[in-house]
């Protein structure tokens, strides 16, 4: 055994131990070396070892913090939302969520849907797009193919052979954001006043689009570990004209679970038996904590009746509206919702991302974020237990960056996030993942970026704050 | 008088006199210093000065060639499009045209709808979007604000105070394109089944929005000087439950007129009394050869009811996908199509636009591409005066870079393009602008682009096609 390697090893066992908890500050670089009587570059080397055995975390400019595998004590319960298709309200409070570029430096925005934007792997995106449009020729500047950049078409098919997806390019149409591929799946696929299942809780953005269509949202039983009920579903699917099933079954948003792949393979038979399309948001699919990542139910589509949307504002970054959608049989009238809706997507940020994934700049930035998303999973939950009263229900993701909350009793969120504003405080209030805002007593919270003492002071603030509103 | 200026008024009297048409080459520099007796400085002046004044044309590596006022003469007809709403038809033609990015290597297109994009003056652009993506930060990777970026809606008000719109940049909101403003604005007044009124011919962009919400066509009469028939739309909003009004009124696309600002005031005074919104698309209003450009309707909009359409699509380069729409009283309801259709959007393609603008660039760019597109119109009418059959109908654009041409017997221009495709030539034939493949005898050419020999040598096999086919 390496010197390093003994250092590093004494360490984690204090920490299995129970010295060190989650997220208290390791010995000093300069301590270690005092401790153990071993050099700099030794310490360093250790700490190294425990950031590769997820046993200690990096903050920059502050040192290393311990971390081991918090499970949530509580977990959520499984959702009952109303068992009969609703309209769609909320949109005054989402719009209170999405309608401005976050000001981190006032607010200390910990609800939002965002990535990490500062990762240092994210850099070599920033000189493709530099490079690109330094050099652009008239062809840059034109419109592009209507479907997409072949070459992204062609990397993104790539990609999804890893979630067992065998796409051919031509299956695959880009898109502005992922956002846009729902909505045009929705708008193919349903007529005002039709009934869509969707997973409950489920991501605000989709849930609006079933507003802006005139859609009644059917919100069906969903199991925090496992996702959406089948059984439910099968009830629901017996009892109302559905015309689709819209669901995030991998690293869910906003509970975090990712589907057993039987159960996936189970809804595909089900949608099959009542001749319905599912329309599969796999937004965070590729930031799964496992490896391989989990499959798609688009990988258990044998007709065709699965629209498979995603996006790179997630895995990589929002701003620059890169999405796509696999549509299965519904092809020609995705591409001509596409058409109307936006025309061709905008040229060369394709050209960039396909580049940046085809370079290997994609996996190395993944791999690097999903071992910054598992750390501050941890850090995130053991704070939450920390700080929150007892009896807090706390989701246990299984990839991204999301974290949700149920509380143990009836504080309201969206009052919660009023007495927030004050202190420039932000949780993402769980009414607005309900078509009829259910989940006012749930939150979501964002562990994207480094926990740094400003975020944990943030989450004991709002922990504060609930018990105060509880008693 | 300068000596360069008498040389200059002595070209000047040859082509007023008709010892040069329209696209004949002139004198070389040398040719010119020779016959002249003057030094090759003094010859480049006096072409510069024929530049100025409209009556020559620089051709990069090949020389200056004359130009005179050519108007038309035969215009297309006024139009009589079926009296009654109509589903609109015609999608595989329209995506045969748009399917593809345009290869020019290959194929002369001669009908699309796309600027010059190897205009010096657009360089800036580039360089602006290169320096931006180099040293962005993470707040210009993320979600921008929903509505847009604020100082691009200030510099677009700030532009729209010059076709006399009063707009706050609150009232302005950003979208991917013209396509998706359209599509916002005709999702949000109406429900499938409805009825719009069109000028026609009409974009097909927005007649396949029609198409793809289900919504019916009235293709109301249009002139190809003064635009869409007040009394032919009257009598229309008599009989049918119109929802609105689309048109394209400034530079209309494919016609080239410009309404009359009477006309326009006129407009709005009914649609008031028949309480029905407008959506005015103004996408080429910026490229009118008049200075200051003409008025949009919206500046005569006394109560909100205009919907102002526009992009940078033809002005700048259609790639960045960076269009907007003001949508007077829908505005909320705009704002919730715009977030559910594609989110917030891309994030420095907007601030690019909006520095390019704030720099004066933009201003310079468009004096350079009108004073383009203008001697290029004339040099394009001439050449169809003298390639096609007579009897031509030819219109006669007042901005923009686009021709329609009415051919003078019953030729199916699609059967055209079948044909000229195997030639490697392409022309937009003039069914995609009506709902039901009306005006299938007509056509639509581009002259944004250098009109070089290869491009004449285009037309005047697309003119002798026709000849034979006519006979
Ligand atoms: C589950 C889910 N789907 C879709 C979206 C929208 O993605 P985009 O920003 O690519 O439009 C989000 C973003 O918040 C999301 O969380
Ligand atoms: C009249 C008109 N409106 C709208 C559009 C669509 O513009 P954009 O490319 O900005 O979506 C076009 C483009 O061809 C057009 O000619």
């Amino acid at each position: 055994m390496k010197r390093y390697e003994r250092v590093a090893q004494t360490l984690a066992q204090r920490i299995e131990q129970g010295l060190y908890r989650t997220g208290d500050r390791l010995p000093s670089i300069r301590a270690l070396c005092h401790e153990q009587g071993v050099s700099v570059s030794t310490a360093q080397a250790a700490y190294r070892r425990l950031e590769e055995t997820g046993q200690a975390e990096a903050r920059p400019r502050s040192g290393y913090y311990a971390l081991t595998r918090t499970t949530p004590g509580v977990l959520p319960r499984v959702t009952r939302p109303a068992q009969r298709p609703l309209d769609v309200s909320q949109w005054d409070q989402v719009l209170e969520l999405v309608r401005g570029a976050p000001a981190e430096d006032r607010m200390l925005m910990l609800g939002r849907g965002i990535p990490d934007l500062e990762a240092a792997t994210l850099r070599p995106l920033q000189r493709l797009l530099a490079t690109l449009y330094r050099g652009v020729d008239a062809r840059g500047l034109n419109y592009d193919n209507l479907a997409g950049s072949r070459e992204l078409q062609r990397q993104i098919a790539r990609l999804m052979a890893a979630s067992s997806c065998l796409l051919h390019p031509d299956d695959i149409l880009i898109t502005t954001g992922c956002q846009e591929a729902l909505s045009l799946s929705l708008r193919t696929l349903t007529s005002p006043g039709d009934v869509v299942a969707v997973d409950s809780p489920s991501f605000y953005g989709t849930m609006q689009i079933l507003k802006a269509q005139g859609l009644k949202a059917l919100e069906i039983p969903t199991d925090p570990r496992t996702g959406i009920s089948l059984e439910a579903l099968e009830l629901a699917l017996e009892q109302w004209p559905i015309r689709a099933i819209q669901l995030t079954p991998t690293c869910n948003n906003p509970l975090g679970y990712t589907m057993p792949e039987s159960r996936k393979r189970d809804l595909v038979a089900l949608a099959q038996r009542f001749d319905v399309a599912i329309i599969e948001d796999d937004i965070y699919g590729d930031l799964a904590f496992t490896s391989p990542r989990p499959r798609t139910i688009k990988s258990f589509d044998g007709d065709g009746r699965v629209l498979l949307c995603s996006a790179f504002s997630k895995t990589l970054v929002p701003g620059l509206r890169v999405g796509w959608v696999a549509p299965g049989r519904y092809r020609d009238q995705v591409l001509h919702m596409k058409y109307v809706s936006t025309g061709a997507s905008a040229t060369l940020p394709q050209r960039a991302v396909a580049e940046f994934v085809a370079q290997g700049y994609y996996e190395r930035h993944l791999r690097e974020m999903i071992r910054q998303y598992r750390c501050h999973r941890d850090v995130m939950i053991a704070w939450v237990e920390r700080h929150f009263p007892p009896g807090t229900g706390i989701s246990d993701p299984q990839g991204g960056f999301l974290l949700w909350l149920e509380l143990p009793g009836a504080v309201d969120c969206v009052r919660l996030n009023e007495r927030l504003a004050v202190e420039h405080l932000h949780i993402a209030p769980g009414s607005l993942f309900s078509a009829s805002g259910k989940y006012r007593h749930c939150l979501r919270l964002n562990y994207a970026s480094p926990l740094t003492a400003r975020v944990e002071a943030g989450v004991r603030r709002v922990g504060e704050m609930v018990s105060e509103l509880l008693s």
